[in-house]
């Protein structure tokens, strides 16, 4: 009857199989229910969620400390164990969040571009939900909540994979989310949370096109390339952040050291951050010394190319690699360049297509910059730090994409959703 | 040193790598091109492709023919040789296909939605091409123009293959669209041919992200299947299309009898044809018999259910996989349901998601069928026969998808486009 150890692994793979089949089969027909949900409905559950998160701050933080524990006895670094707490400000948070998403618009159901065609029929487009939405995401347990929320008032039904890490907090959360769903006449598996640790859960709902309608990954690099590499289902994507600044020759100096300070400096660990700073030879030993003298306040080291160390004559050397790495952290990269056209360039071999600006008082340069970057976010004369779901006023945000496909840059409600064609008629045939 | 057939095998599909590779390094920088040429180089390109086209028709003809003679040694059935045919009037009409695209506004670059926030910048949204974007096709040569000319106006550099048996068609039309490319100042990599008759180079088109944006499949459900199932890149895909009618218990029955007989006689090859009809219990017997006669004036082989069968006597019973085939030939399902939500559970269940009408005059049940339905398009009083771009006034199609992500329905040139943020600011920072 062949060895235990084979048979055994198979008979568990197919529990996952079957276990994974069963969320997504119970998640397709949620979705119809959240698809036909009220505006007051979603909102009444995402109050009650709030609510309810409030009141279980107690069994919250008990959960958590179990994963925390566990994370300590499975040596996770400071910086892993710190996302993954939940404390009272980061309960209150939770909840503070999902009332915000209760008070955005509800962008299903809204019809544009209704207009009279030559036949006498009516042709126009409604925003409907995506259908079932797949979150795949790391330690932080708040995720749970947020993309709960998200989904839930988009109409979509969501399975939400965390970290094994964090498996407590997450069922702790996914208990008062059923909780909330219930009291508003949602059903409950609108929201399930996969808290199995087997990782072959992931690979299955990566691949069940026919109960999950997009993936949305959240976490390191590796994690979502691996994910958009094994999918088949589409994937919303943000791979990484190599952000830059181009400071023109008919640059505002003024603000030319303000942006590339804040674009920098503003936080380190964030994908928005700028990586490599592009300055024109003509403004280059004007600008570069002023910014190296902030940039020595707060200790970030710089990395530059010949024509920069020409000028800050202290500074490492820049290598072929760093105009690719995304550092998140105090080290800036500088290449000096020669005009607009080499700014370019160079951003289109190197950037991750993320966010760029331009620093520059000249009407046409301007111009040219935002029309020809080829990136989610392009901006002239703002930092970077800017590209993020809530300074656009998309209100929340489940992500940011490097997509072009479906939706680029901050992702907020409309991007968990698409729009269907609708045809008013009075009895039209074609013939 | 091994056998020679292996050996020679793997330098084979060594070149096709290389050569696909070549392709796509190409495609990507004249998609830089494209990105940045103007309205009036793309529309002149547009115009000179069209005389171009009309100038070379003797040439056309004569290459079609040995695709023809070829095809027709190769035991090609009827139908396909029909669809292979290039004649003047197919040639004119390419031309004139081309000559509509380039009056259709072009929508890249267009900004909207562009607002102060409350710290000061202004955030927007702009219109940019996808990139580059490969089409797969089967016979029909004169998608070779279409889906160029689609491409170009929306900025897109474009890598064509179409199917092997047209590859002398396609050849020719491709040296028409490099001489107009060149005449208007756009590179003549913005459109590329290939015309090899390996498979292989599907299979590396479909997997090379680093060069191809997106995959558009046209062509049976065969085709469609495998290459969503083997592509590494985006693939907007149309399916099949298995649509319904809905005749409600409140029908006005003429306008019933109207649309159902459009909705399955004018064209019967067509994705947008009526494969199923649902007719509420109350109804049935009075619209069935009405609709029957139509029906055998043109011969349409009629399928239903046990209650259908007890209003229609002599027709056959439809088996349970009537219910899931798409036709395209003069054959109807036909089944009695109770009611709105029995027709919408019927219509989750079996419909591909392409079109579906409600015909009613209750304002509630067509108001819930429009919110309710999730297909690409969803009519009240109006036949399925009008899901079709020129129909929705998009000027032109490449497509229709019955995908949720990235575009639903008819595909014009907008959705071969994305959307990019851009942020106006004044030396704008966060900190």
């Amino acid at each position: 009857m062949g060895g235990a150890h084979p048979t055994g692994m198979r008979i568990e793979m197919m529990d996952i199989k079957q276990y994974m089949t069963g969320a997504g089969e119970k998640a397709r027909h949620a979705s119809r229910a959240m698809a036909r949900a009220d505006t007051g409905a979603k909102n009444t559950a995402l109050l009650h969620i709030a609510d309810a998160i409030m009141a279980a701050q107690t069994v919250l933080i008990a959960e958590n400390a179990r994963d925390l524990e566990q994370g300590k006895q499975d040596g996770l670094d400071a910086a892993l164990l710190d996302r993954l707490e939940l404390n009272a400000e980061r309960i209150a948070g939770m909840a503070e969040g999902l009332r915000q998403i209760a008070a955005l618009p509800d962008p299903v159901g809204e019809i544009s571009d209704l207009n009279y065609r030559p036949s006498g029929i009516q042709v126009g487009k409604m925003r409907v939900p995506l259908g079932v939405i797949g979150i795949i995401y790391e330690s932080r347990p708040n995720v749970t909540a947020d993309a709960a929320a998200l989904c839930l008032k988009s109409g979509n039904a969501a399975i939400l994979r965390g970290g094994s890490e964090a498996r407590h907090s997450n069922q702790a959360i996914a208990t008062v989310i059923h909780a909330g769903l219930e009291k508003a006449g949602l059903p409950q598996d609108a929201v399930q949370v996969i808290t199995t640790t087997d990782r072959a859960a992931v690979g299955e709902l990566i691949t069940m096109p026919q109960f999950v309608d997009v993936i949305v990954p959240r976490g390191g690099k590796g994690l979502i390339e691996r994910i958009s590499a094994e999918a088949r289902v589409p994937v919303i994507k943000h791979l990484h952040g190599v952000c830059h600044v181009y400071i023109d020759g008919e640059a505002d100096l003024d603000k030319a050291v303000a942006i590339a300070f804040d674009a920098k400096c503003h936080r380190y660990g964030v994908c928005n951050a700028m990586e490599t700073l592009l300055v024109d030879v003509s403004v280059a030993a004007a600008v570069l010394p002023r910014l190296a003298t902030e940039y020595a306040k707060e200790n970030v080291e710089l990395r530059g190319c010949a024509r920069t160390r020409d000028i800050l004559s202290g500074i490492n050397a820049a290598s072929d690699e760093d105009w690719d790495e995304e550092y998140l952290a105090p080290v800036l990269s500088i290449r000096v360049v020669d005009g607009l056209d080499s700014a370019i360039s160079h951003i289109h071999q190197h950037s991750s297509g993320h966010t760029e600006s331009i620093v520059s008082e000249n009407y046409t340069r301007a111009r040219r910059f935002l029309a020809e970057v080829d990136s989610s976010s392009v901006m002239v004369n703002a930092s970077t730090r800017f590209a993020d779901g809530f300074e656009y006023g998309l209100g929340a945000e489940i992500g940011i994409s490097t997509d072009k496909i479906h939706v680029r840059g901050p992702v907020g409600l409309e991007g968990l959703t698409s729009q269907k064609y609708i045809v008013l008629g009075d009895g039209h045939t074609r013939g």
